[in-house]
């Protein structure tokens, strides 16, 4: 069966490998008579699926001990709250403003602290990212919160922020959901810049309901008053994401998805690249592939500057807007699904997330160039 | 193939049915090309999914058009803080306590709203129902919260408080995670007791990170200003559940699982039953017979007032305490799974939630009989 090419901003495609395993699975996880929906989260069978999830994240992105992860729920928008909850301490704390996402942080952070707004790239419809050492920090921000790739807009940090040399002590936390696990954090898998990193599953990770929290160790204790106790993370770390009856089996797919991750290989200069850095080298390919094309057309644009262009979501117009009807059609015909821009900004947006083969880019772009020739 | 039975208290045990159904959809779902987990949440695909699990629960439980479903995350233990955020107003809310489920919803209530104890059964280690009159019920409060089907403890209310009668004008608030759709809501299906029901999926309804809320419109609309805007009831409602990304495959499974409920049909009296009536036929016979074996046996015992045992949960004890590890051995052995009881408890609990067949009850007692025999 060769099924159709998924570009959904989220959730989105997951690799085949991995639905495969969990069809085969359904009805008995490994001989325990069982589907994984079934198990109770405090069951042996379970318990071993929740740590080798975790296990297998670790390596996969090399995070270090001295920071916990949380299987949580909620998503992002939950986390908007529920993070000013447990860090803010109701002072002051700092947000960039880069695209809708980081702007919907900002105003739910409000709730609860006061939000000093660093940058913002509004003037210019979210297409370029303000340079770090223009940003206005606070001497006393409780952190510093980033959205590393803005799903909608297409606005990604190629490198994170350095808040220590631009004068912050602030921890630096980053929505990460859509581009989480696309790459090592910053050069060489350093953490040090970080202090949380969260995101929702249903981009690179699994499915939606299932939210990361990765967070140091010394951010815990500080929760609102007013926390729930089940998105307290002091509380959900202790009772390693078992306060409340977790998304078991989200969490399991989660698991499958980080052991195909790790078993990925990519050969770049004669080099063969494992895990995140095979996976990112393919997402670089892919990227180049498709932006490449876009600039050169004639036919078709991109809004974004090039130094912060997303390589998971690259929003694209066509030059006459009165073909978009006929394009998503076609493309669709053609098997390549949910190409429609997300509706705050028009367009097409392709979402080429790590389940994403490179065949499915040259597929899209083929059509493309075949769409301009007939259209041009 | 023969599955074991499996007995877990949650998430527990699935229709067959539903689990070869989502299997052999996993690669794709009904000719789109993508699994349910790959589905945008805002394309026609999806939205056809879950308008049709809304319509076929509002079928199968007869929900009043003027409650609204919404489809949330985080379980009945993340709901103990967002009911209270969304209900209480800051002012007096009344708690029933009968079992840990209902006390750790009244202390989580505590921190956004003065709570009223108004009956409790701690006394006698939550193996009783409180007479309904003997309630100390506000004169002002938001709402008197019950949870209905005390999970741990296996104390069932088998008729709801019909609050008006008894002086108050709050609206009652069921947690009913554990029996929800195991029986209608008071004889005839009358909603008019109900104010809002609520409870985690993972027992009868589908997988683990799926909360249900069915929330009379009228109560919508009073969120406290630090209301998490993705827990803001009025917020989800007027979103249709999709204010943030819903946990979309538990979702889609849960509808399967309305489907299988509607389907059902039970011969009583020479009269046939259908969805939910035939459900709690069949549950009243499941609970009949374990609980008339276990009284009948002089080998095990329950200790719940025979009034108020739960038809979902029926912890029990071998009267020779030290036969527990042998028995839960034995059991597992026999293709009986997770038979062990709640640790604040001891003992054994079988829960025999929808999914549990009568063959499944019988199979249990069969084991209990033998067992009994061996070592009696």
């Amino acid at each position: 069966m060769t099924r159709p090419f998924n570009f959904s901003a989220g959730p989105a495609a997951l690799p085949e490998d991995v639905l495969q395993q969990a069809a085969a699975e359904m009805m008995d996880w490994q001989g325990s008579g069982m589907s994984v929906m079934e198990m109770s989260h405090r069951g042996k069978e379970f318990i071993s699926i929740a740590h080798q999830a975790e296990a297998d994240l670790r390596r996969l992105l090399a995070i270090p001990s001295n920071f916990k992860v949380l299987f949580m729920q909620g998503g992002a928008i939950a986390e908007n709250a529920i993070l000013p909850m447990n860090l803010s301490r109701g002072g002051v704390v700092d947000y960039a403003i880069t695209g809708s996402w980081s702007q919907k942080s900002a105003l739910e952070a409000r709730k609860y602290a006061k939000v000093n707004l660093v940058a913002s790239n509004e003037a210019d419809h979210h297409t370029s990212l303000p340079a770090y050492d223009t940003w206005q920090l606070s001497q006393d921000a409780a952190y510093v919160h980033v959205c590393n790739n803005e799903t909608i807009h297409g606005v990604e940090m190629h490198a994170l922020p350095d808040l220590a040399a631009l004068g912050s002590k602030a921890p630096l936390v980053i929505d990460c959901s859509s581009n989480l696990a696309s790459r090592p954090f910053t050069g060489g898998q350093d953490w040090s810049r970080i202090g949380v990193a969260y995101g929702g599953a249903q981009k690179n990770i699994g499915p939606s309901g299932l939210t990361l929290v990765i967070i140091r160790e010394d951010l815990l204790g500080h929760a609102l008053p007013i926390t729930p106790t089940a998105f307290d993370y002091s509380i959900v770390s202790m009772n390693e994401s078992m306060y409340n009856t977790p998304p078991t089996y989200a969490w399991y797919i989660a698991g499958l998805v980080f052991q195909w991750a790790l078993r990925q290989t990519e050969v770049v200069n004669g080099q063969t690249l494992t895990g995140v850095d095979a996976i990112e080298a393919r997402n670089i390919a892919k990227a180049k592939l498709l932006y490449d094309y876009i600039d050169g057309s004639g036919f078709y644009l991109n809004k974004v500057a090039p130094d912060c262009r997303s390589r998971m979501n690259a929003p694209f117009f066509l030059k006459d807007e009165s073909l978009n009807a006929a394009f998503l059609k076609a493309s669709e015909a053609a098997g390549l699904l949910q190409l429609k821009g997300h509706k705050s900004v028009g367009g097409m947006r392709a979402s080429i997330y790590n389940a994403m083969p490179l065949a499915g880019v040259q597929a899209l772009v083929g059509f493309m160039q075949d769409f301009a020739k007939r259209h041009g």
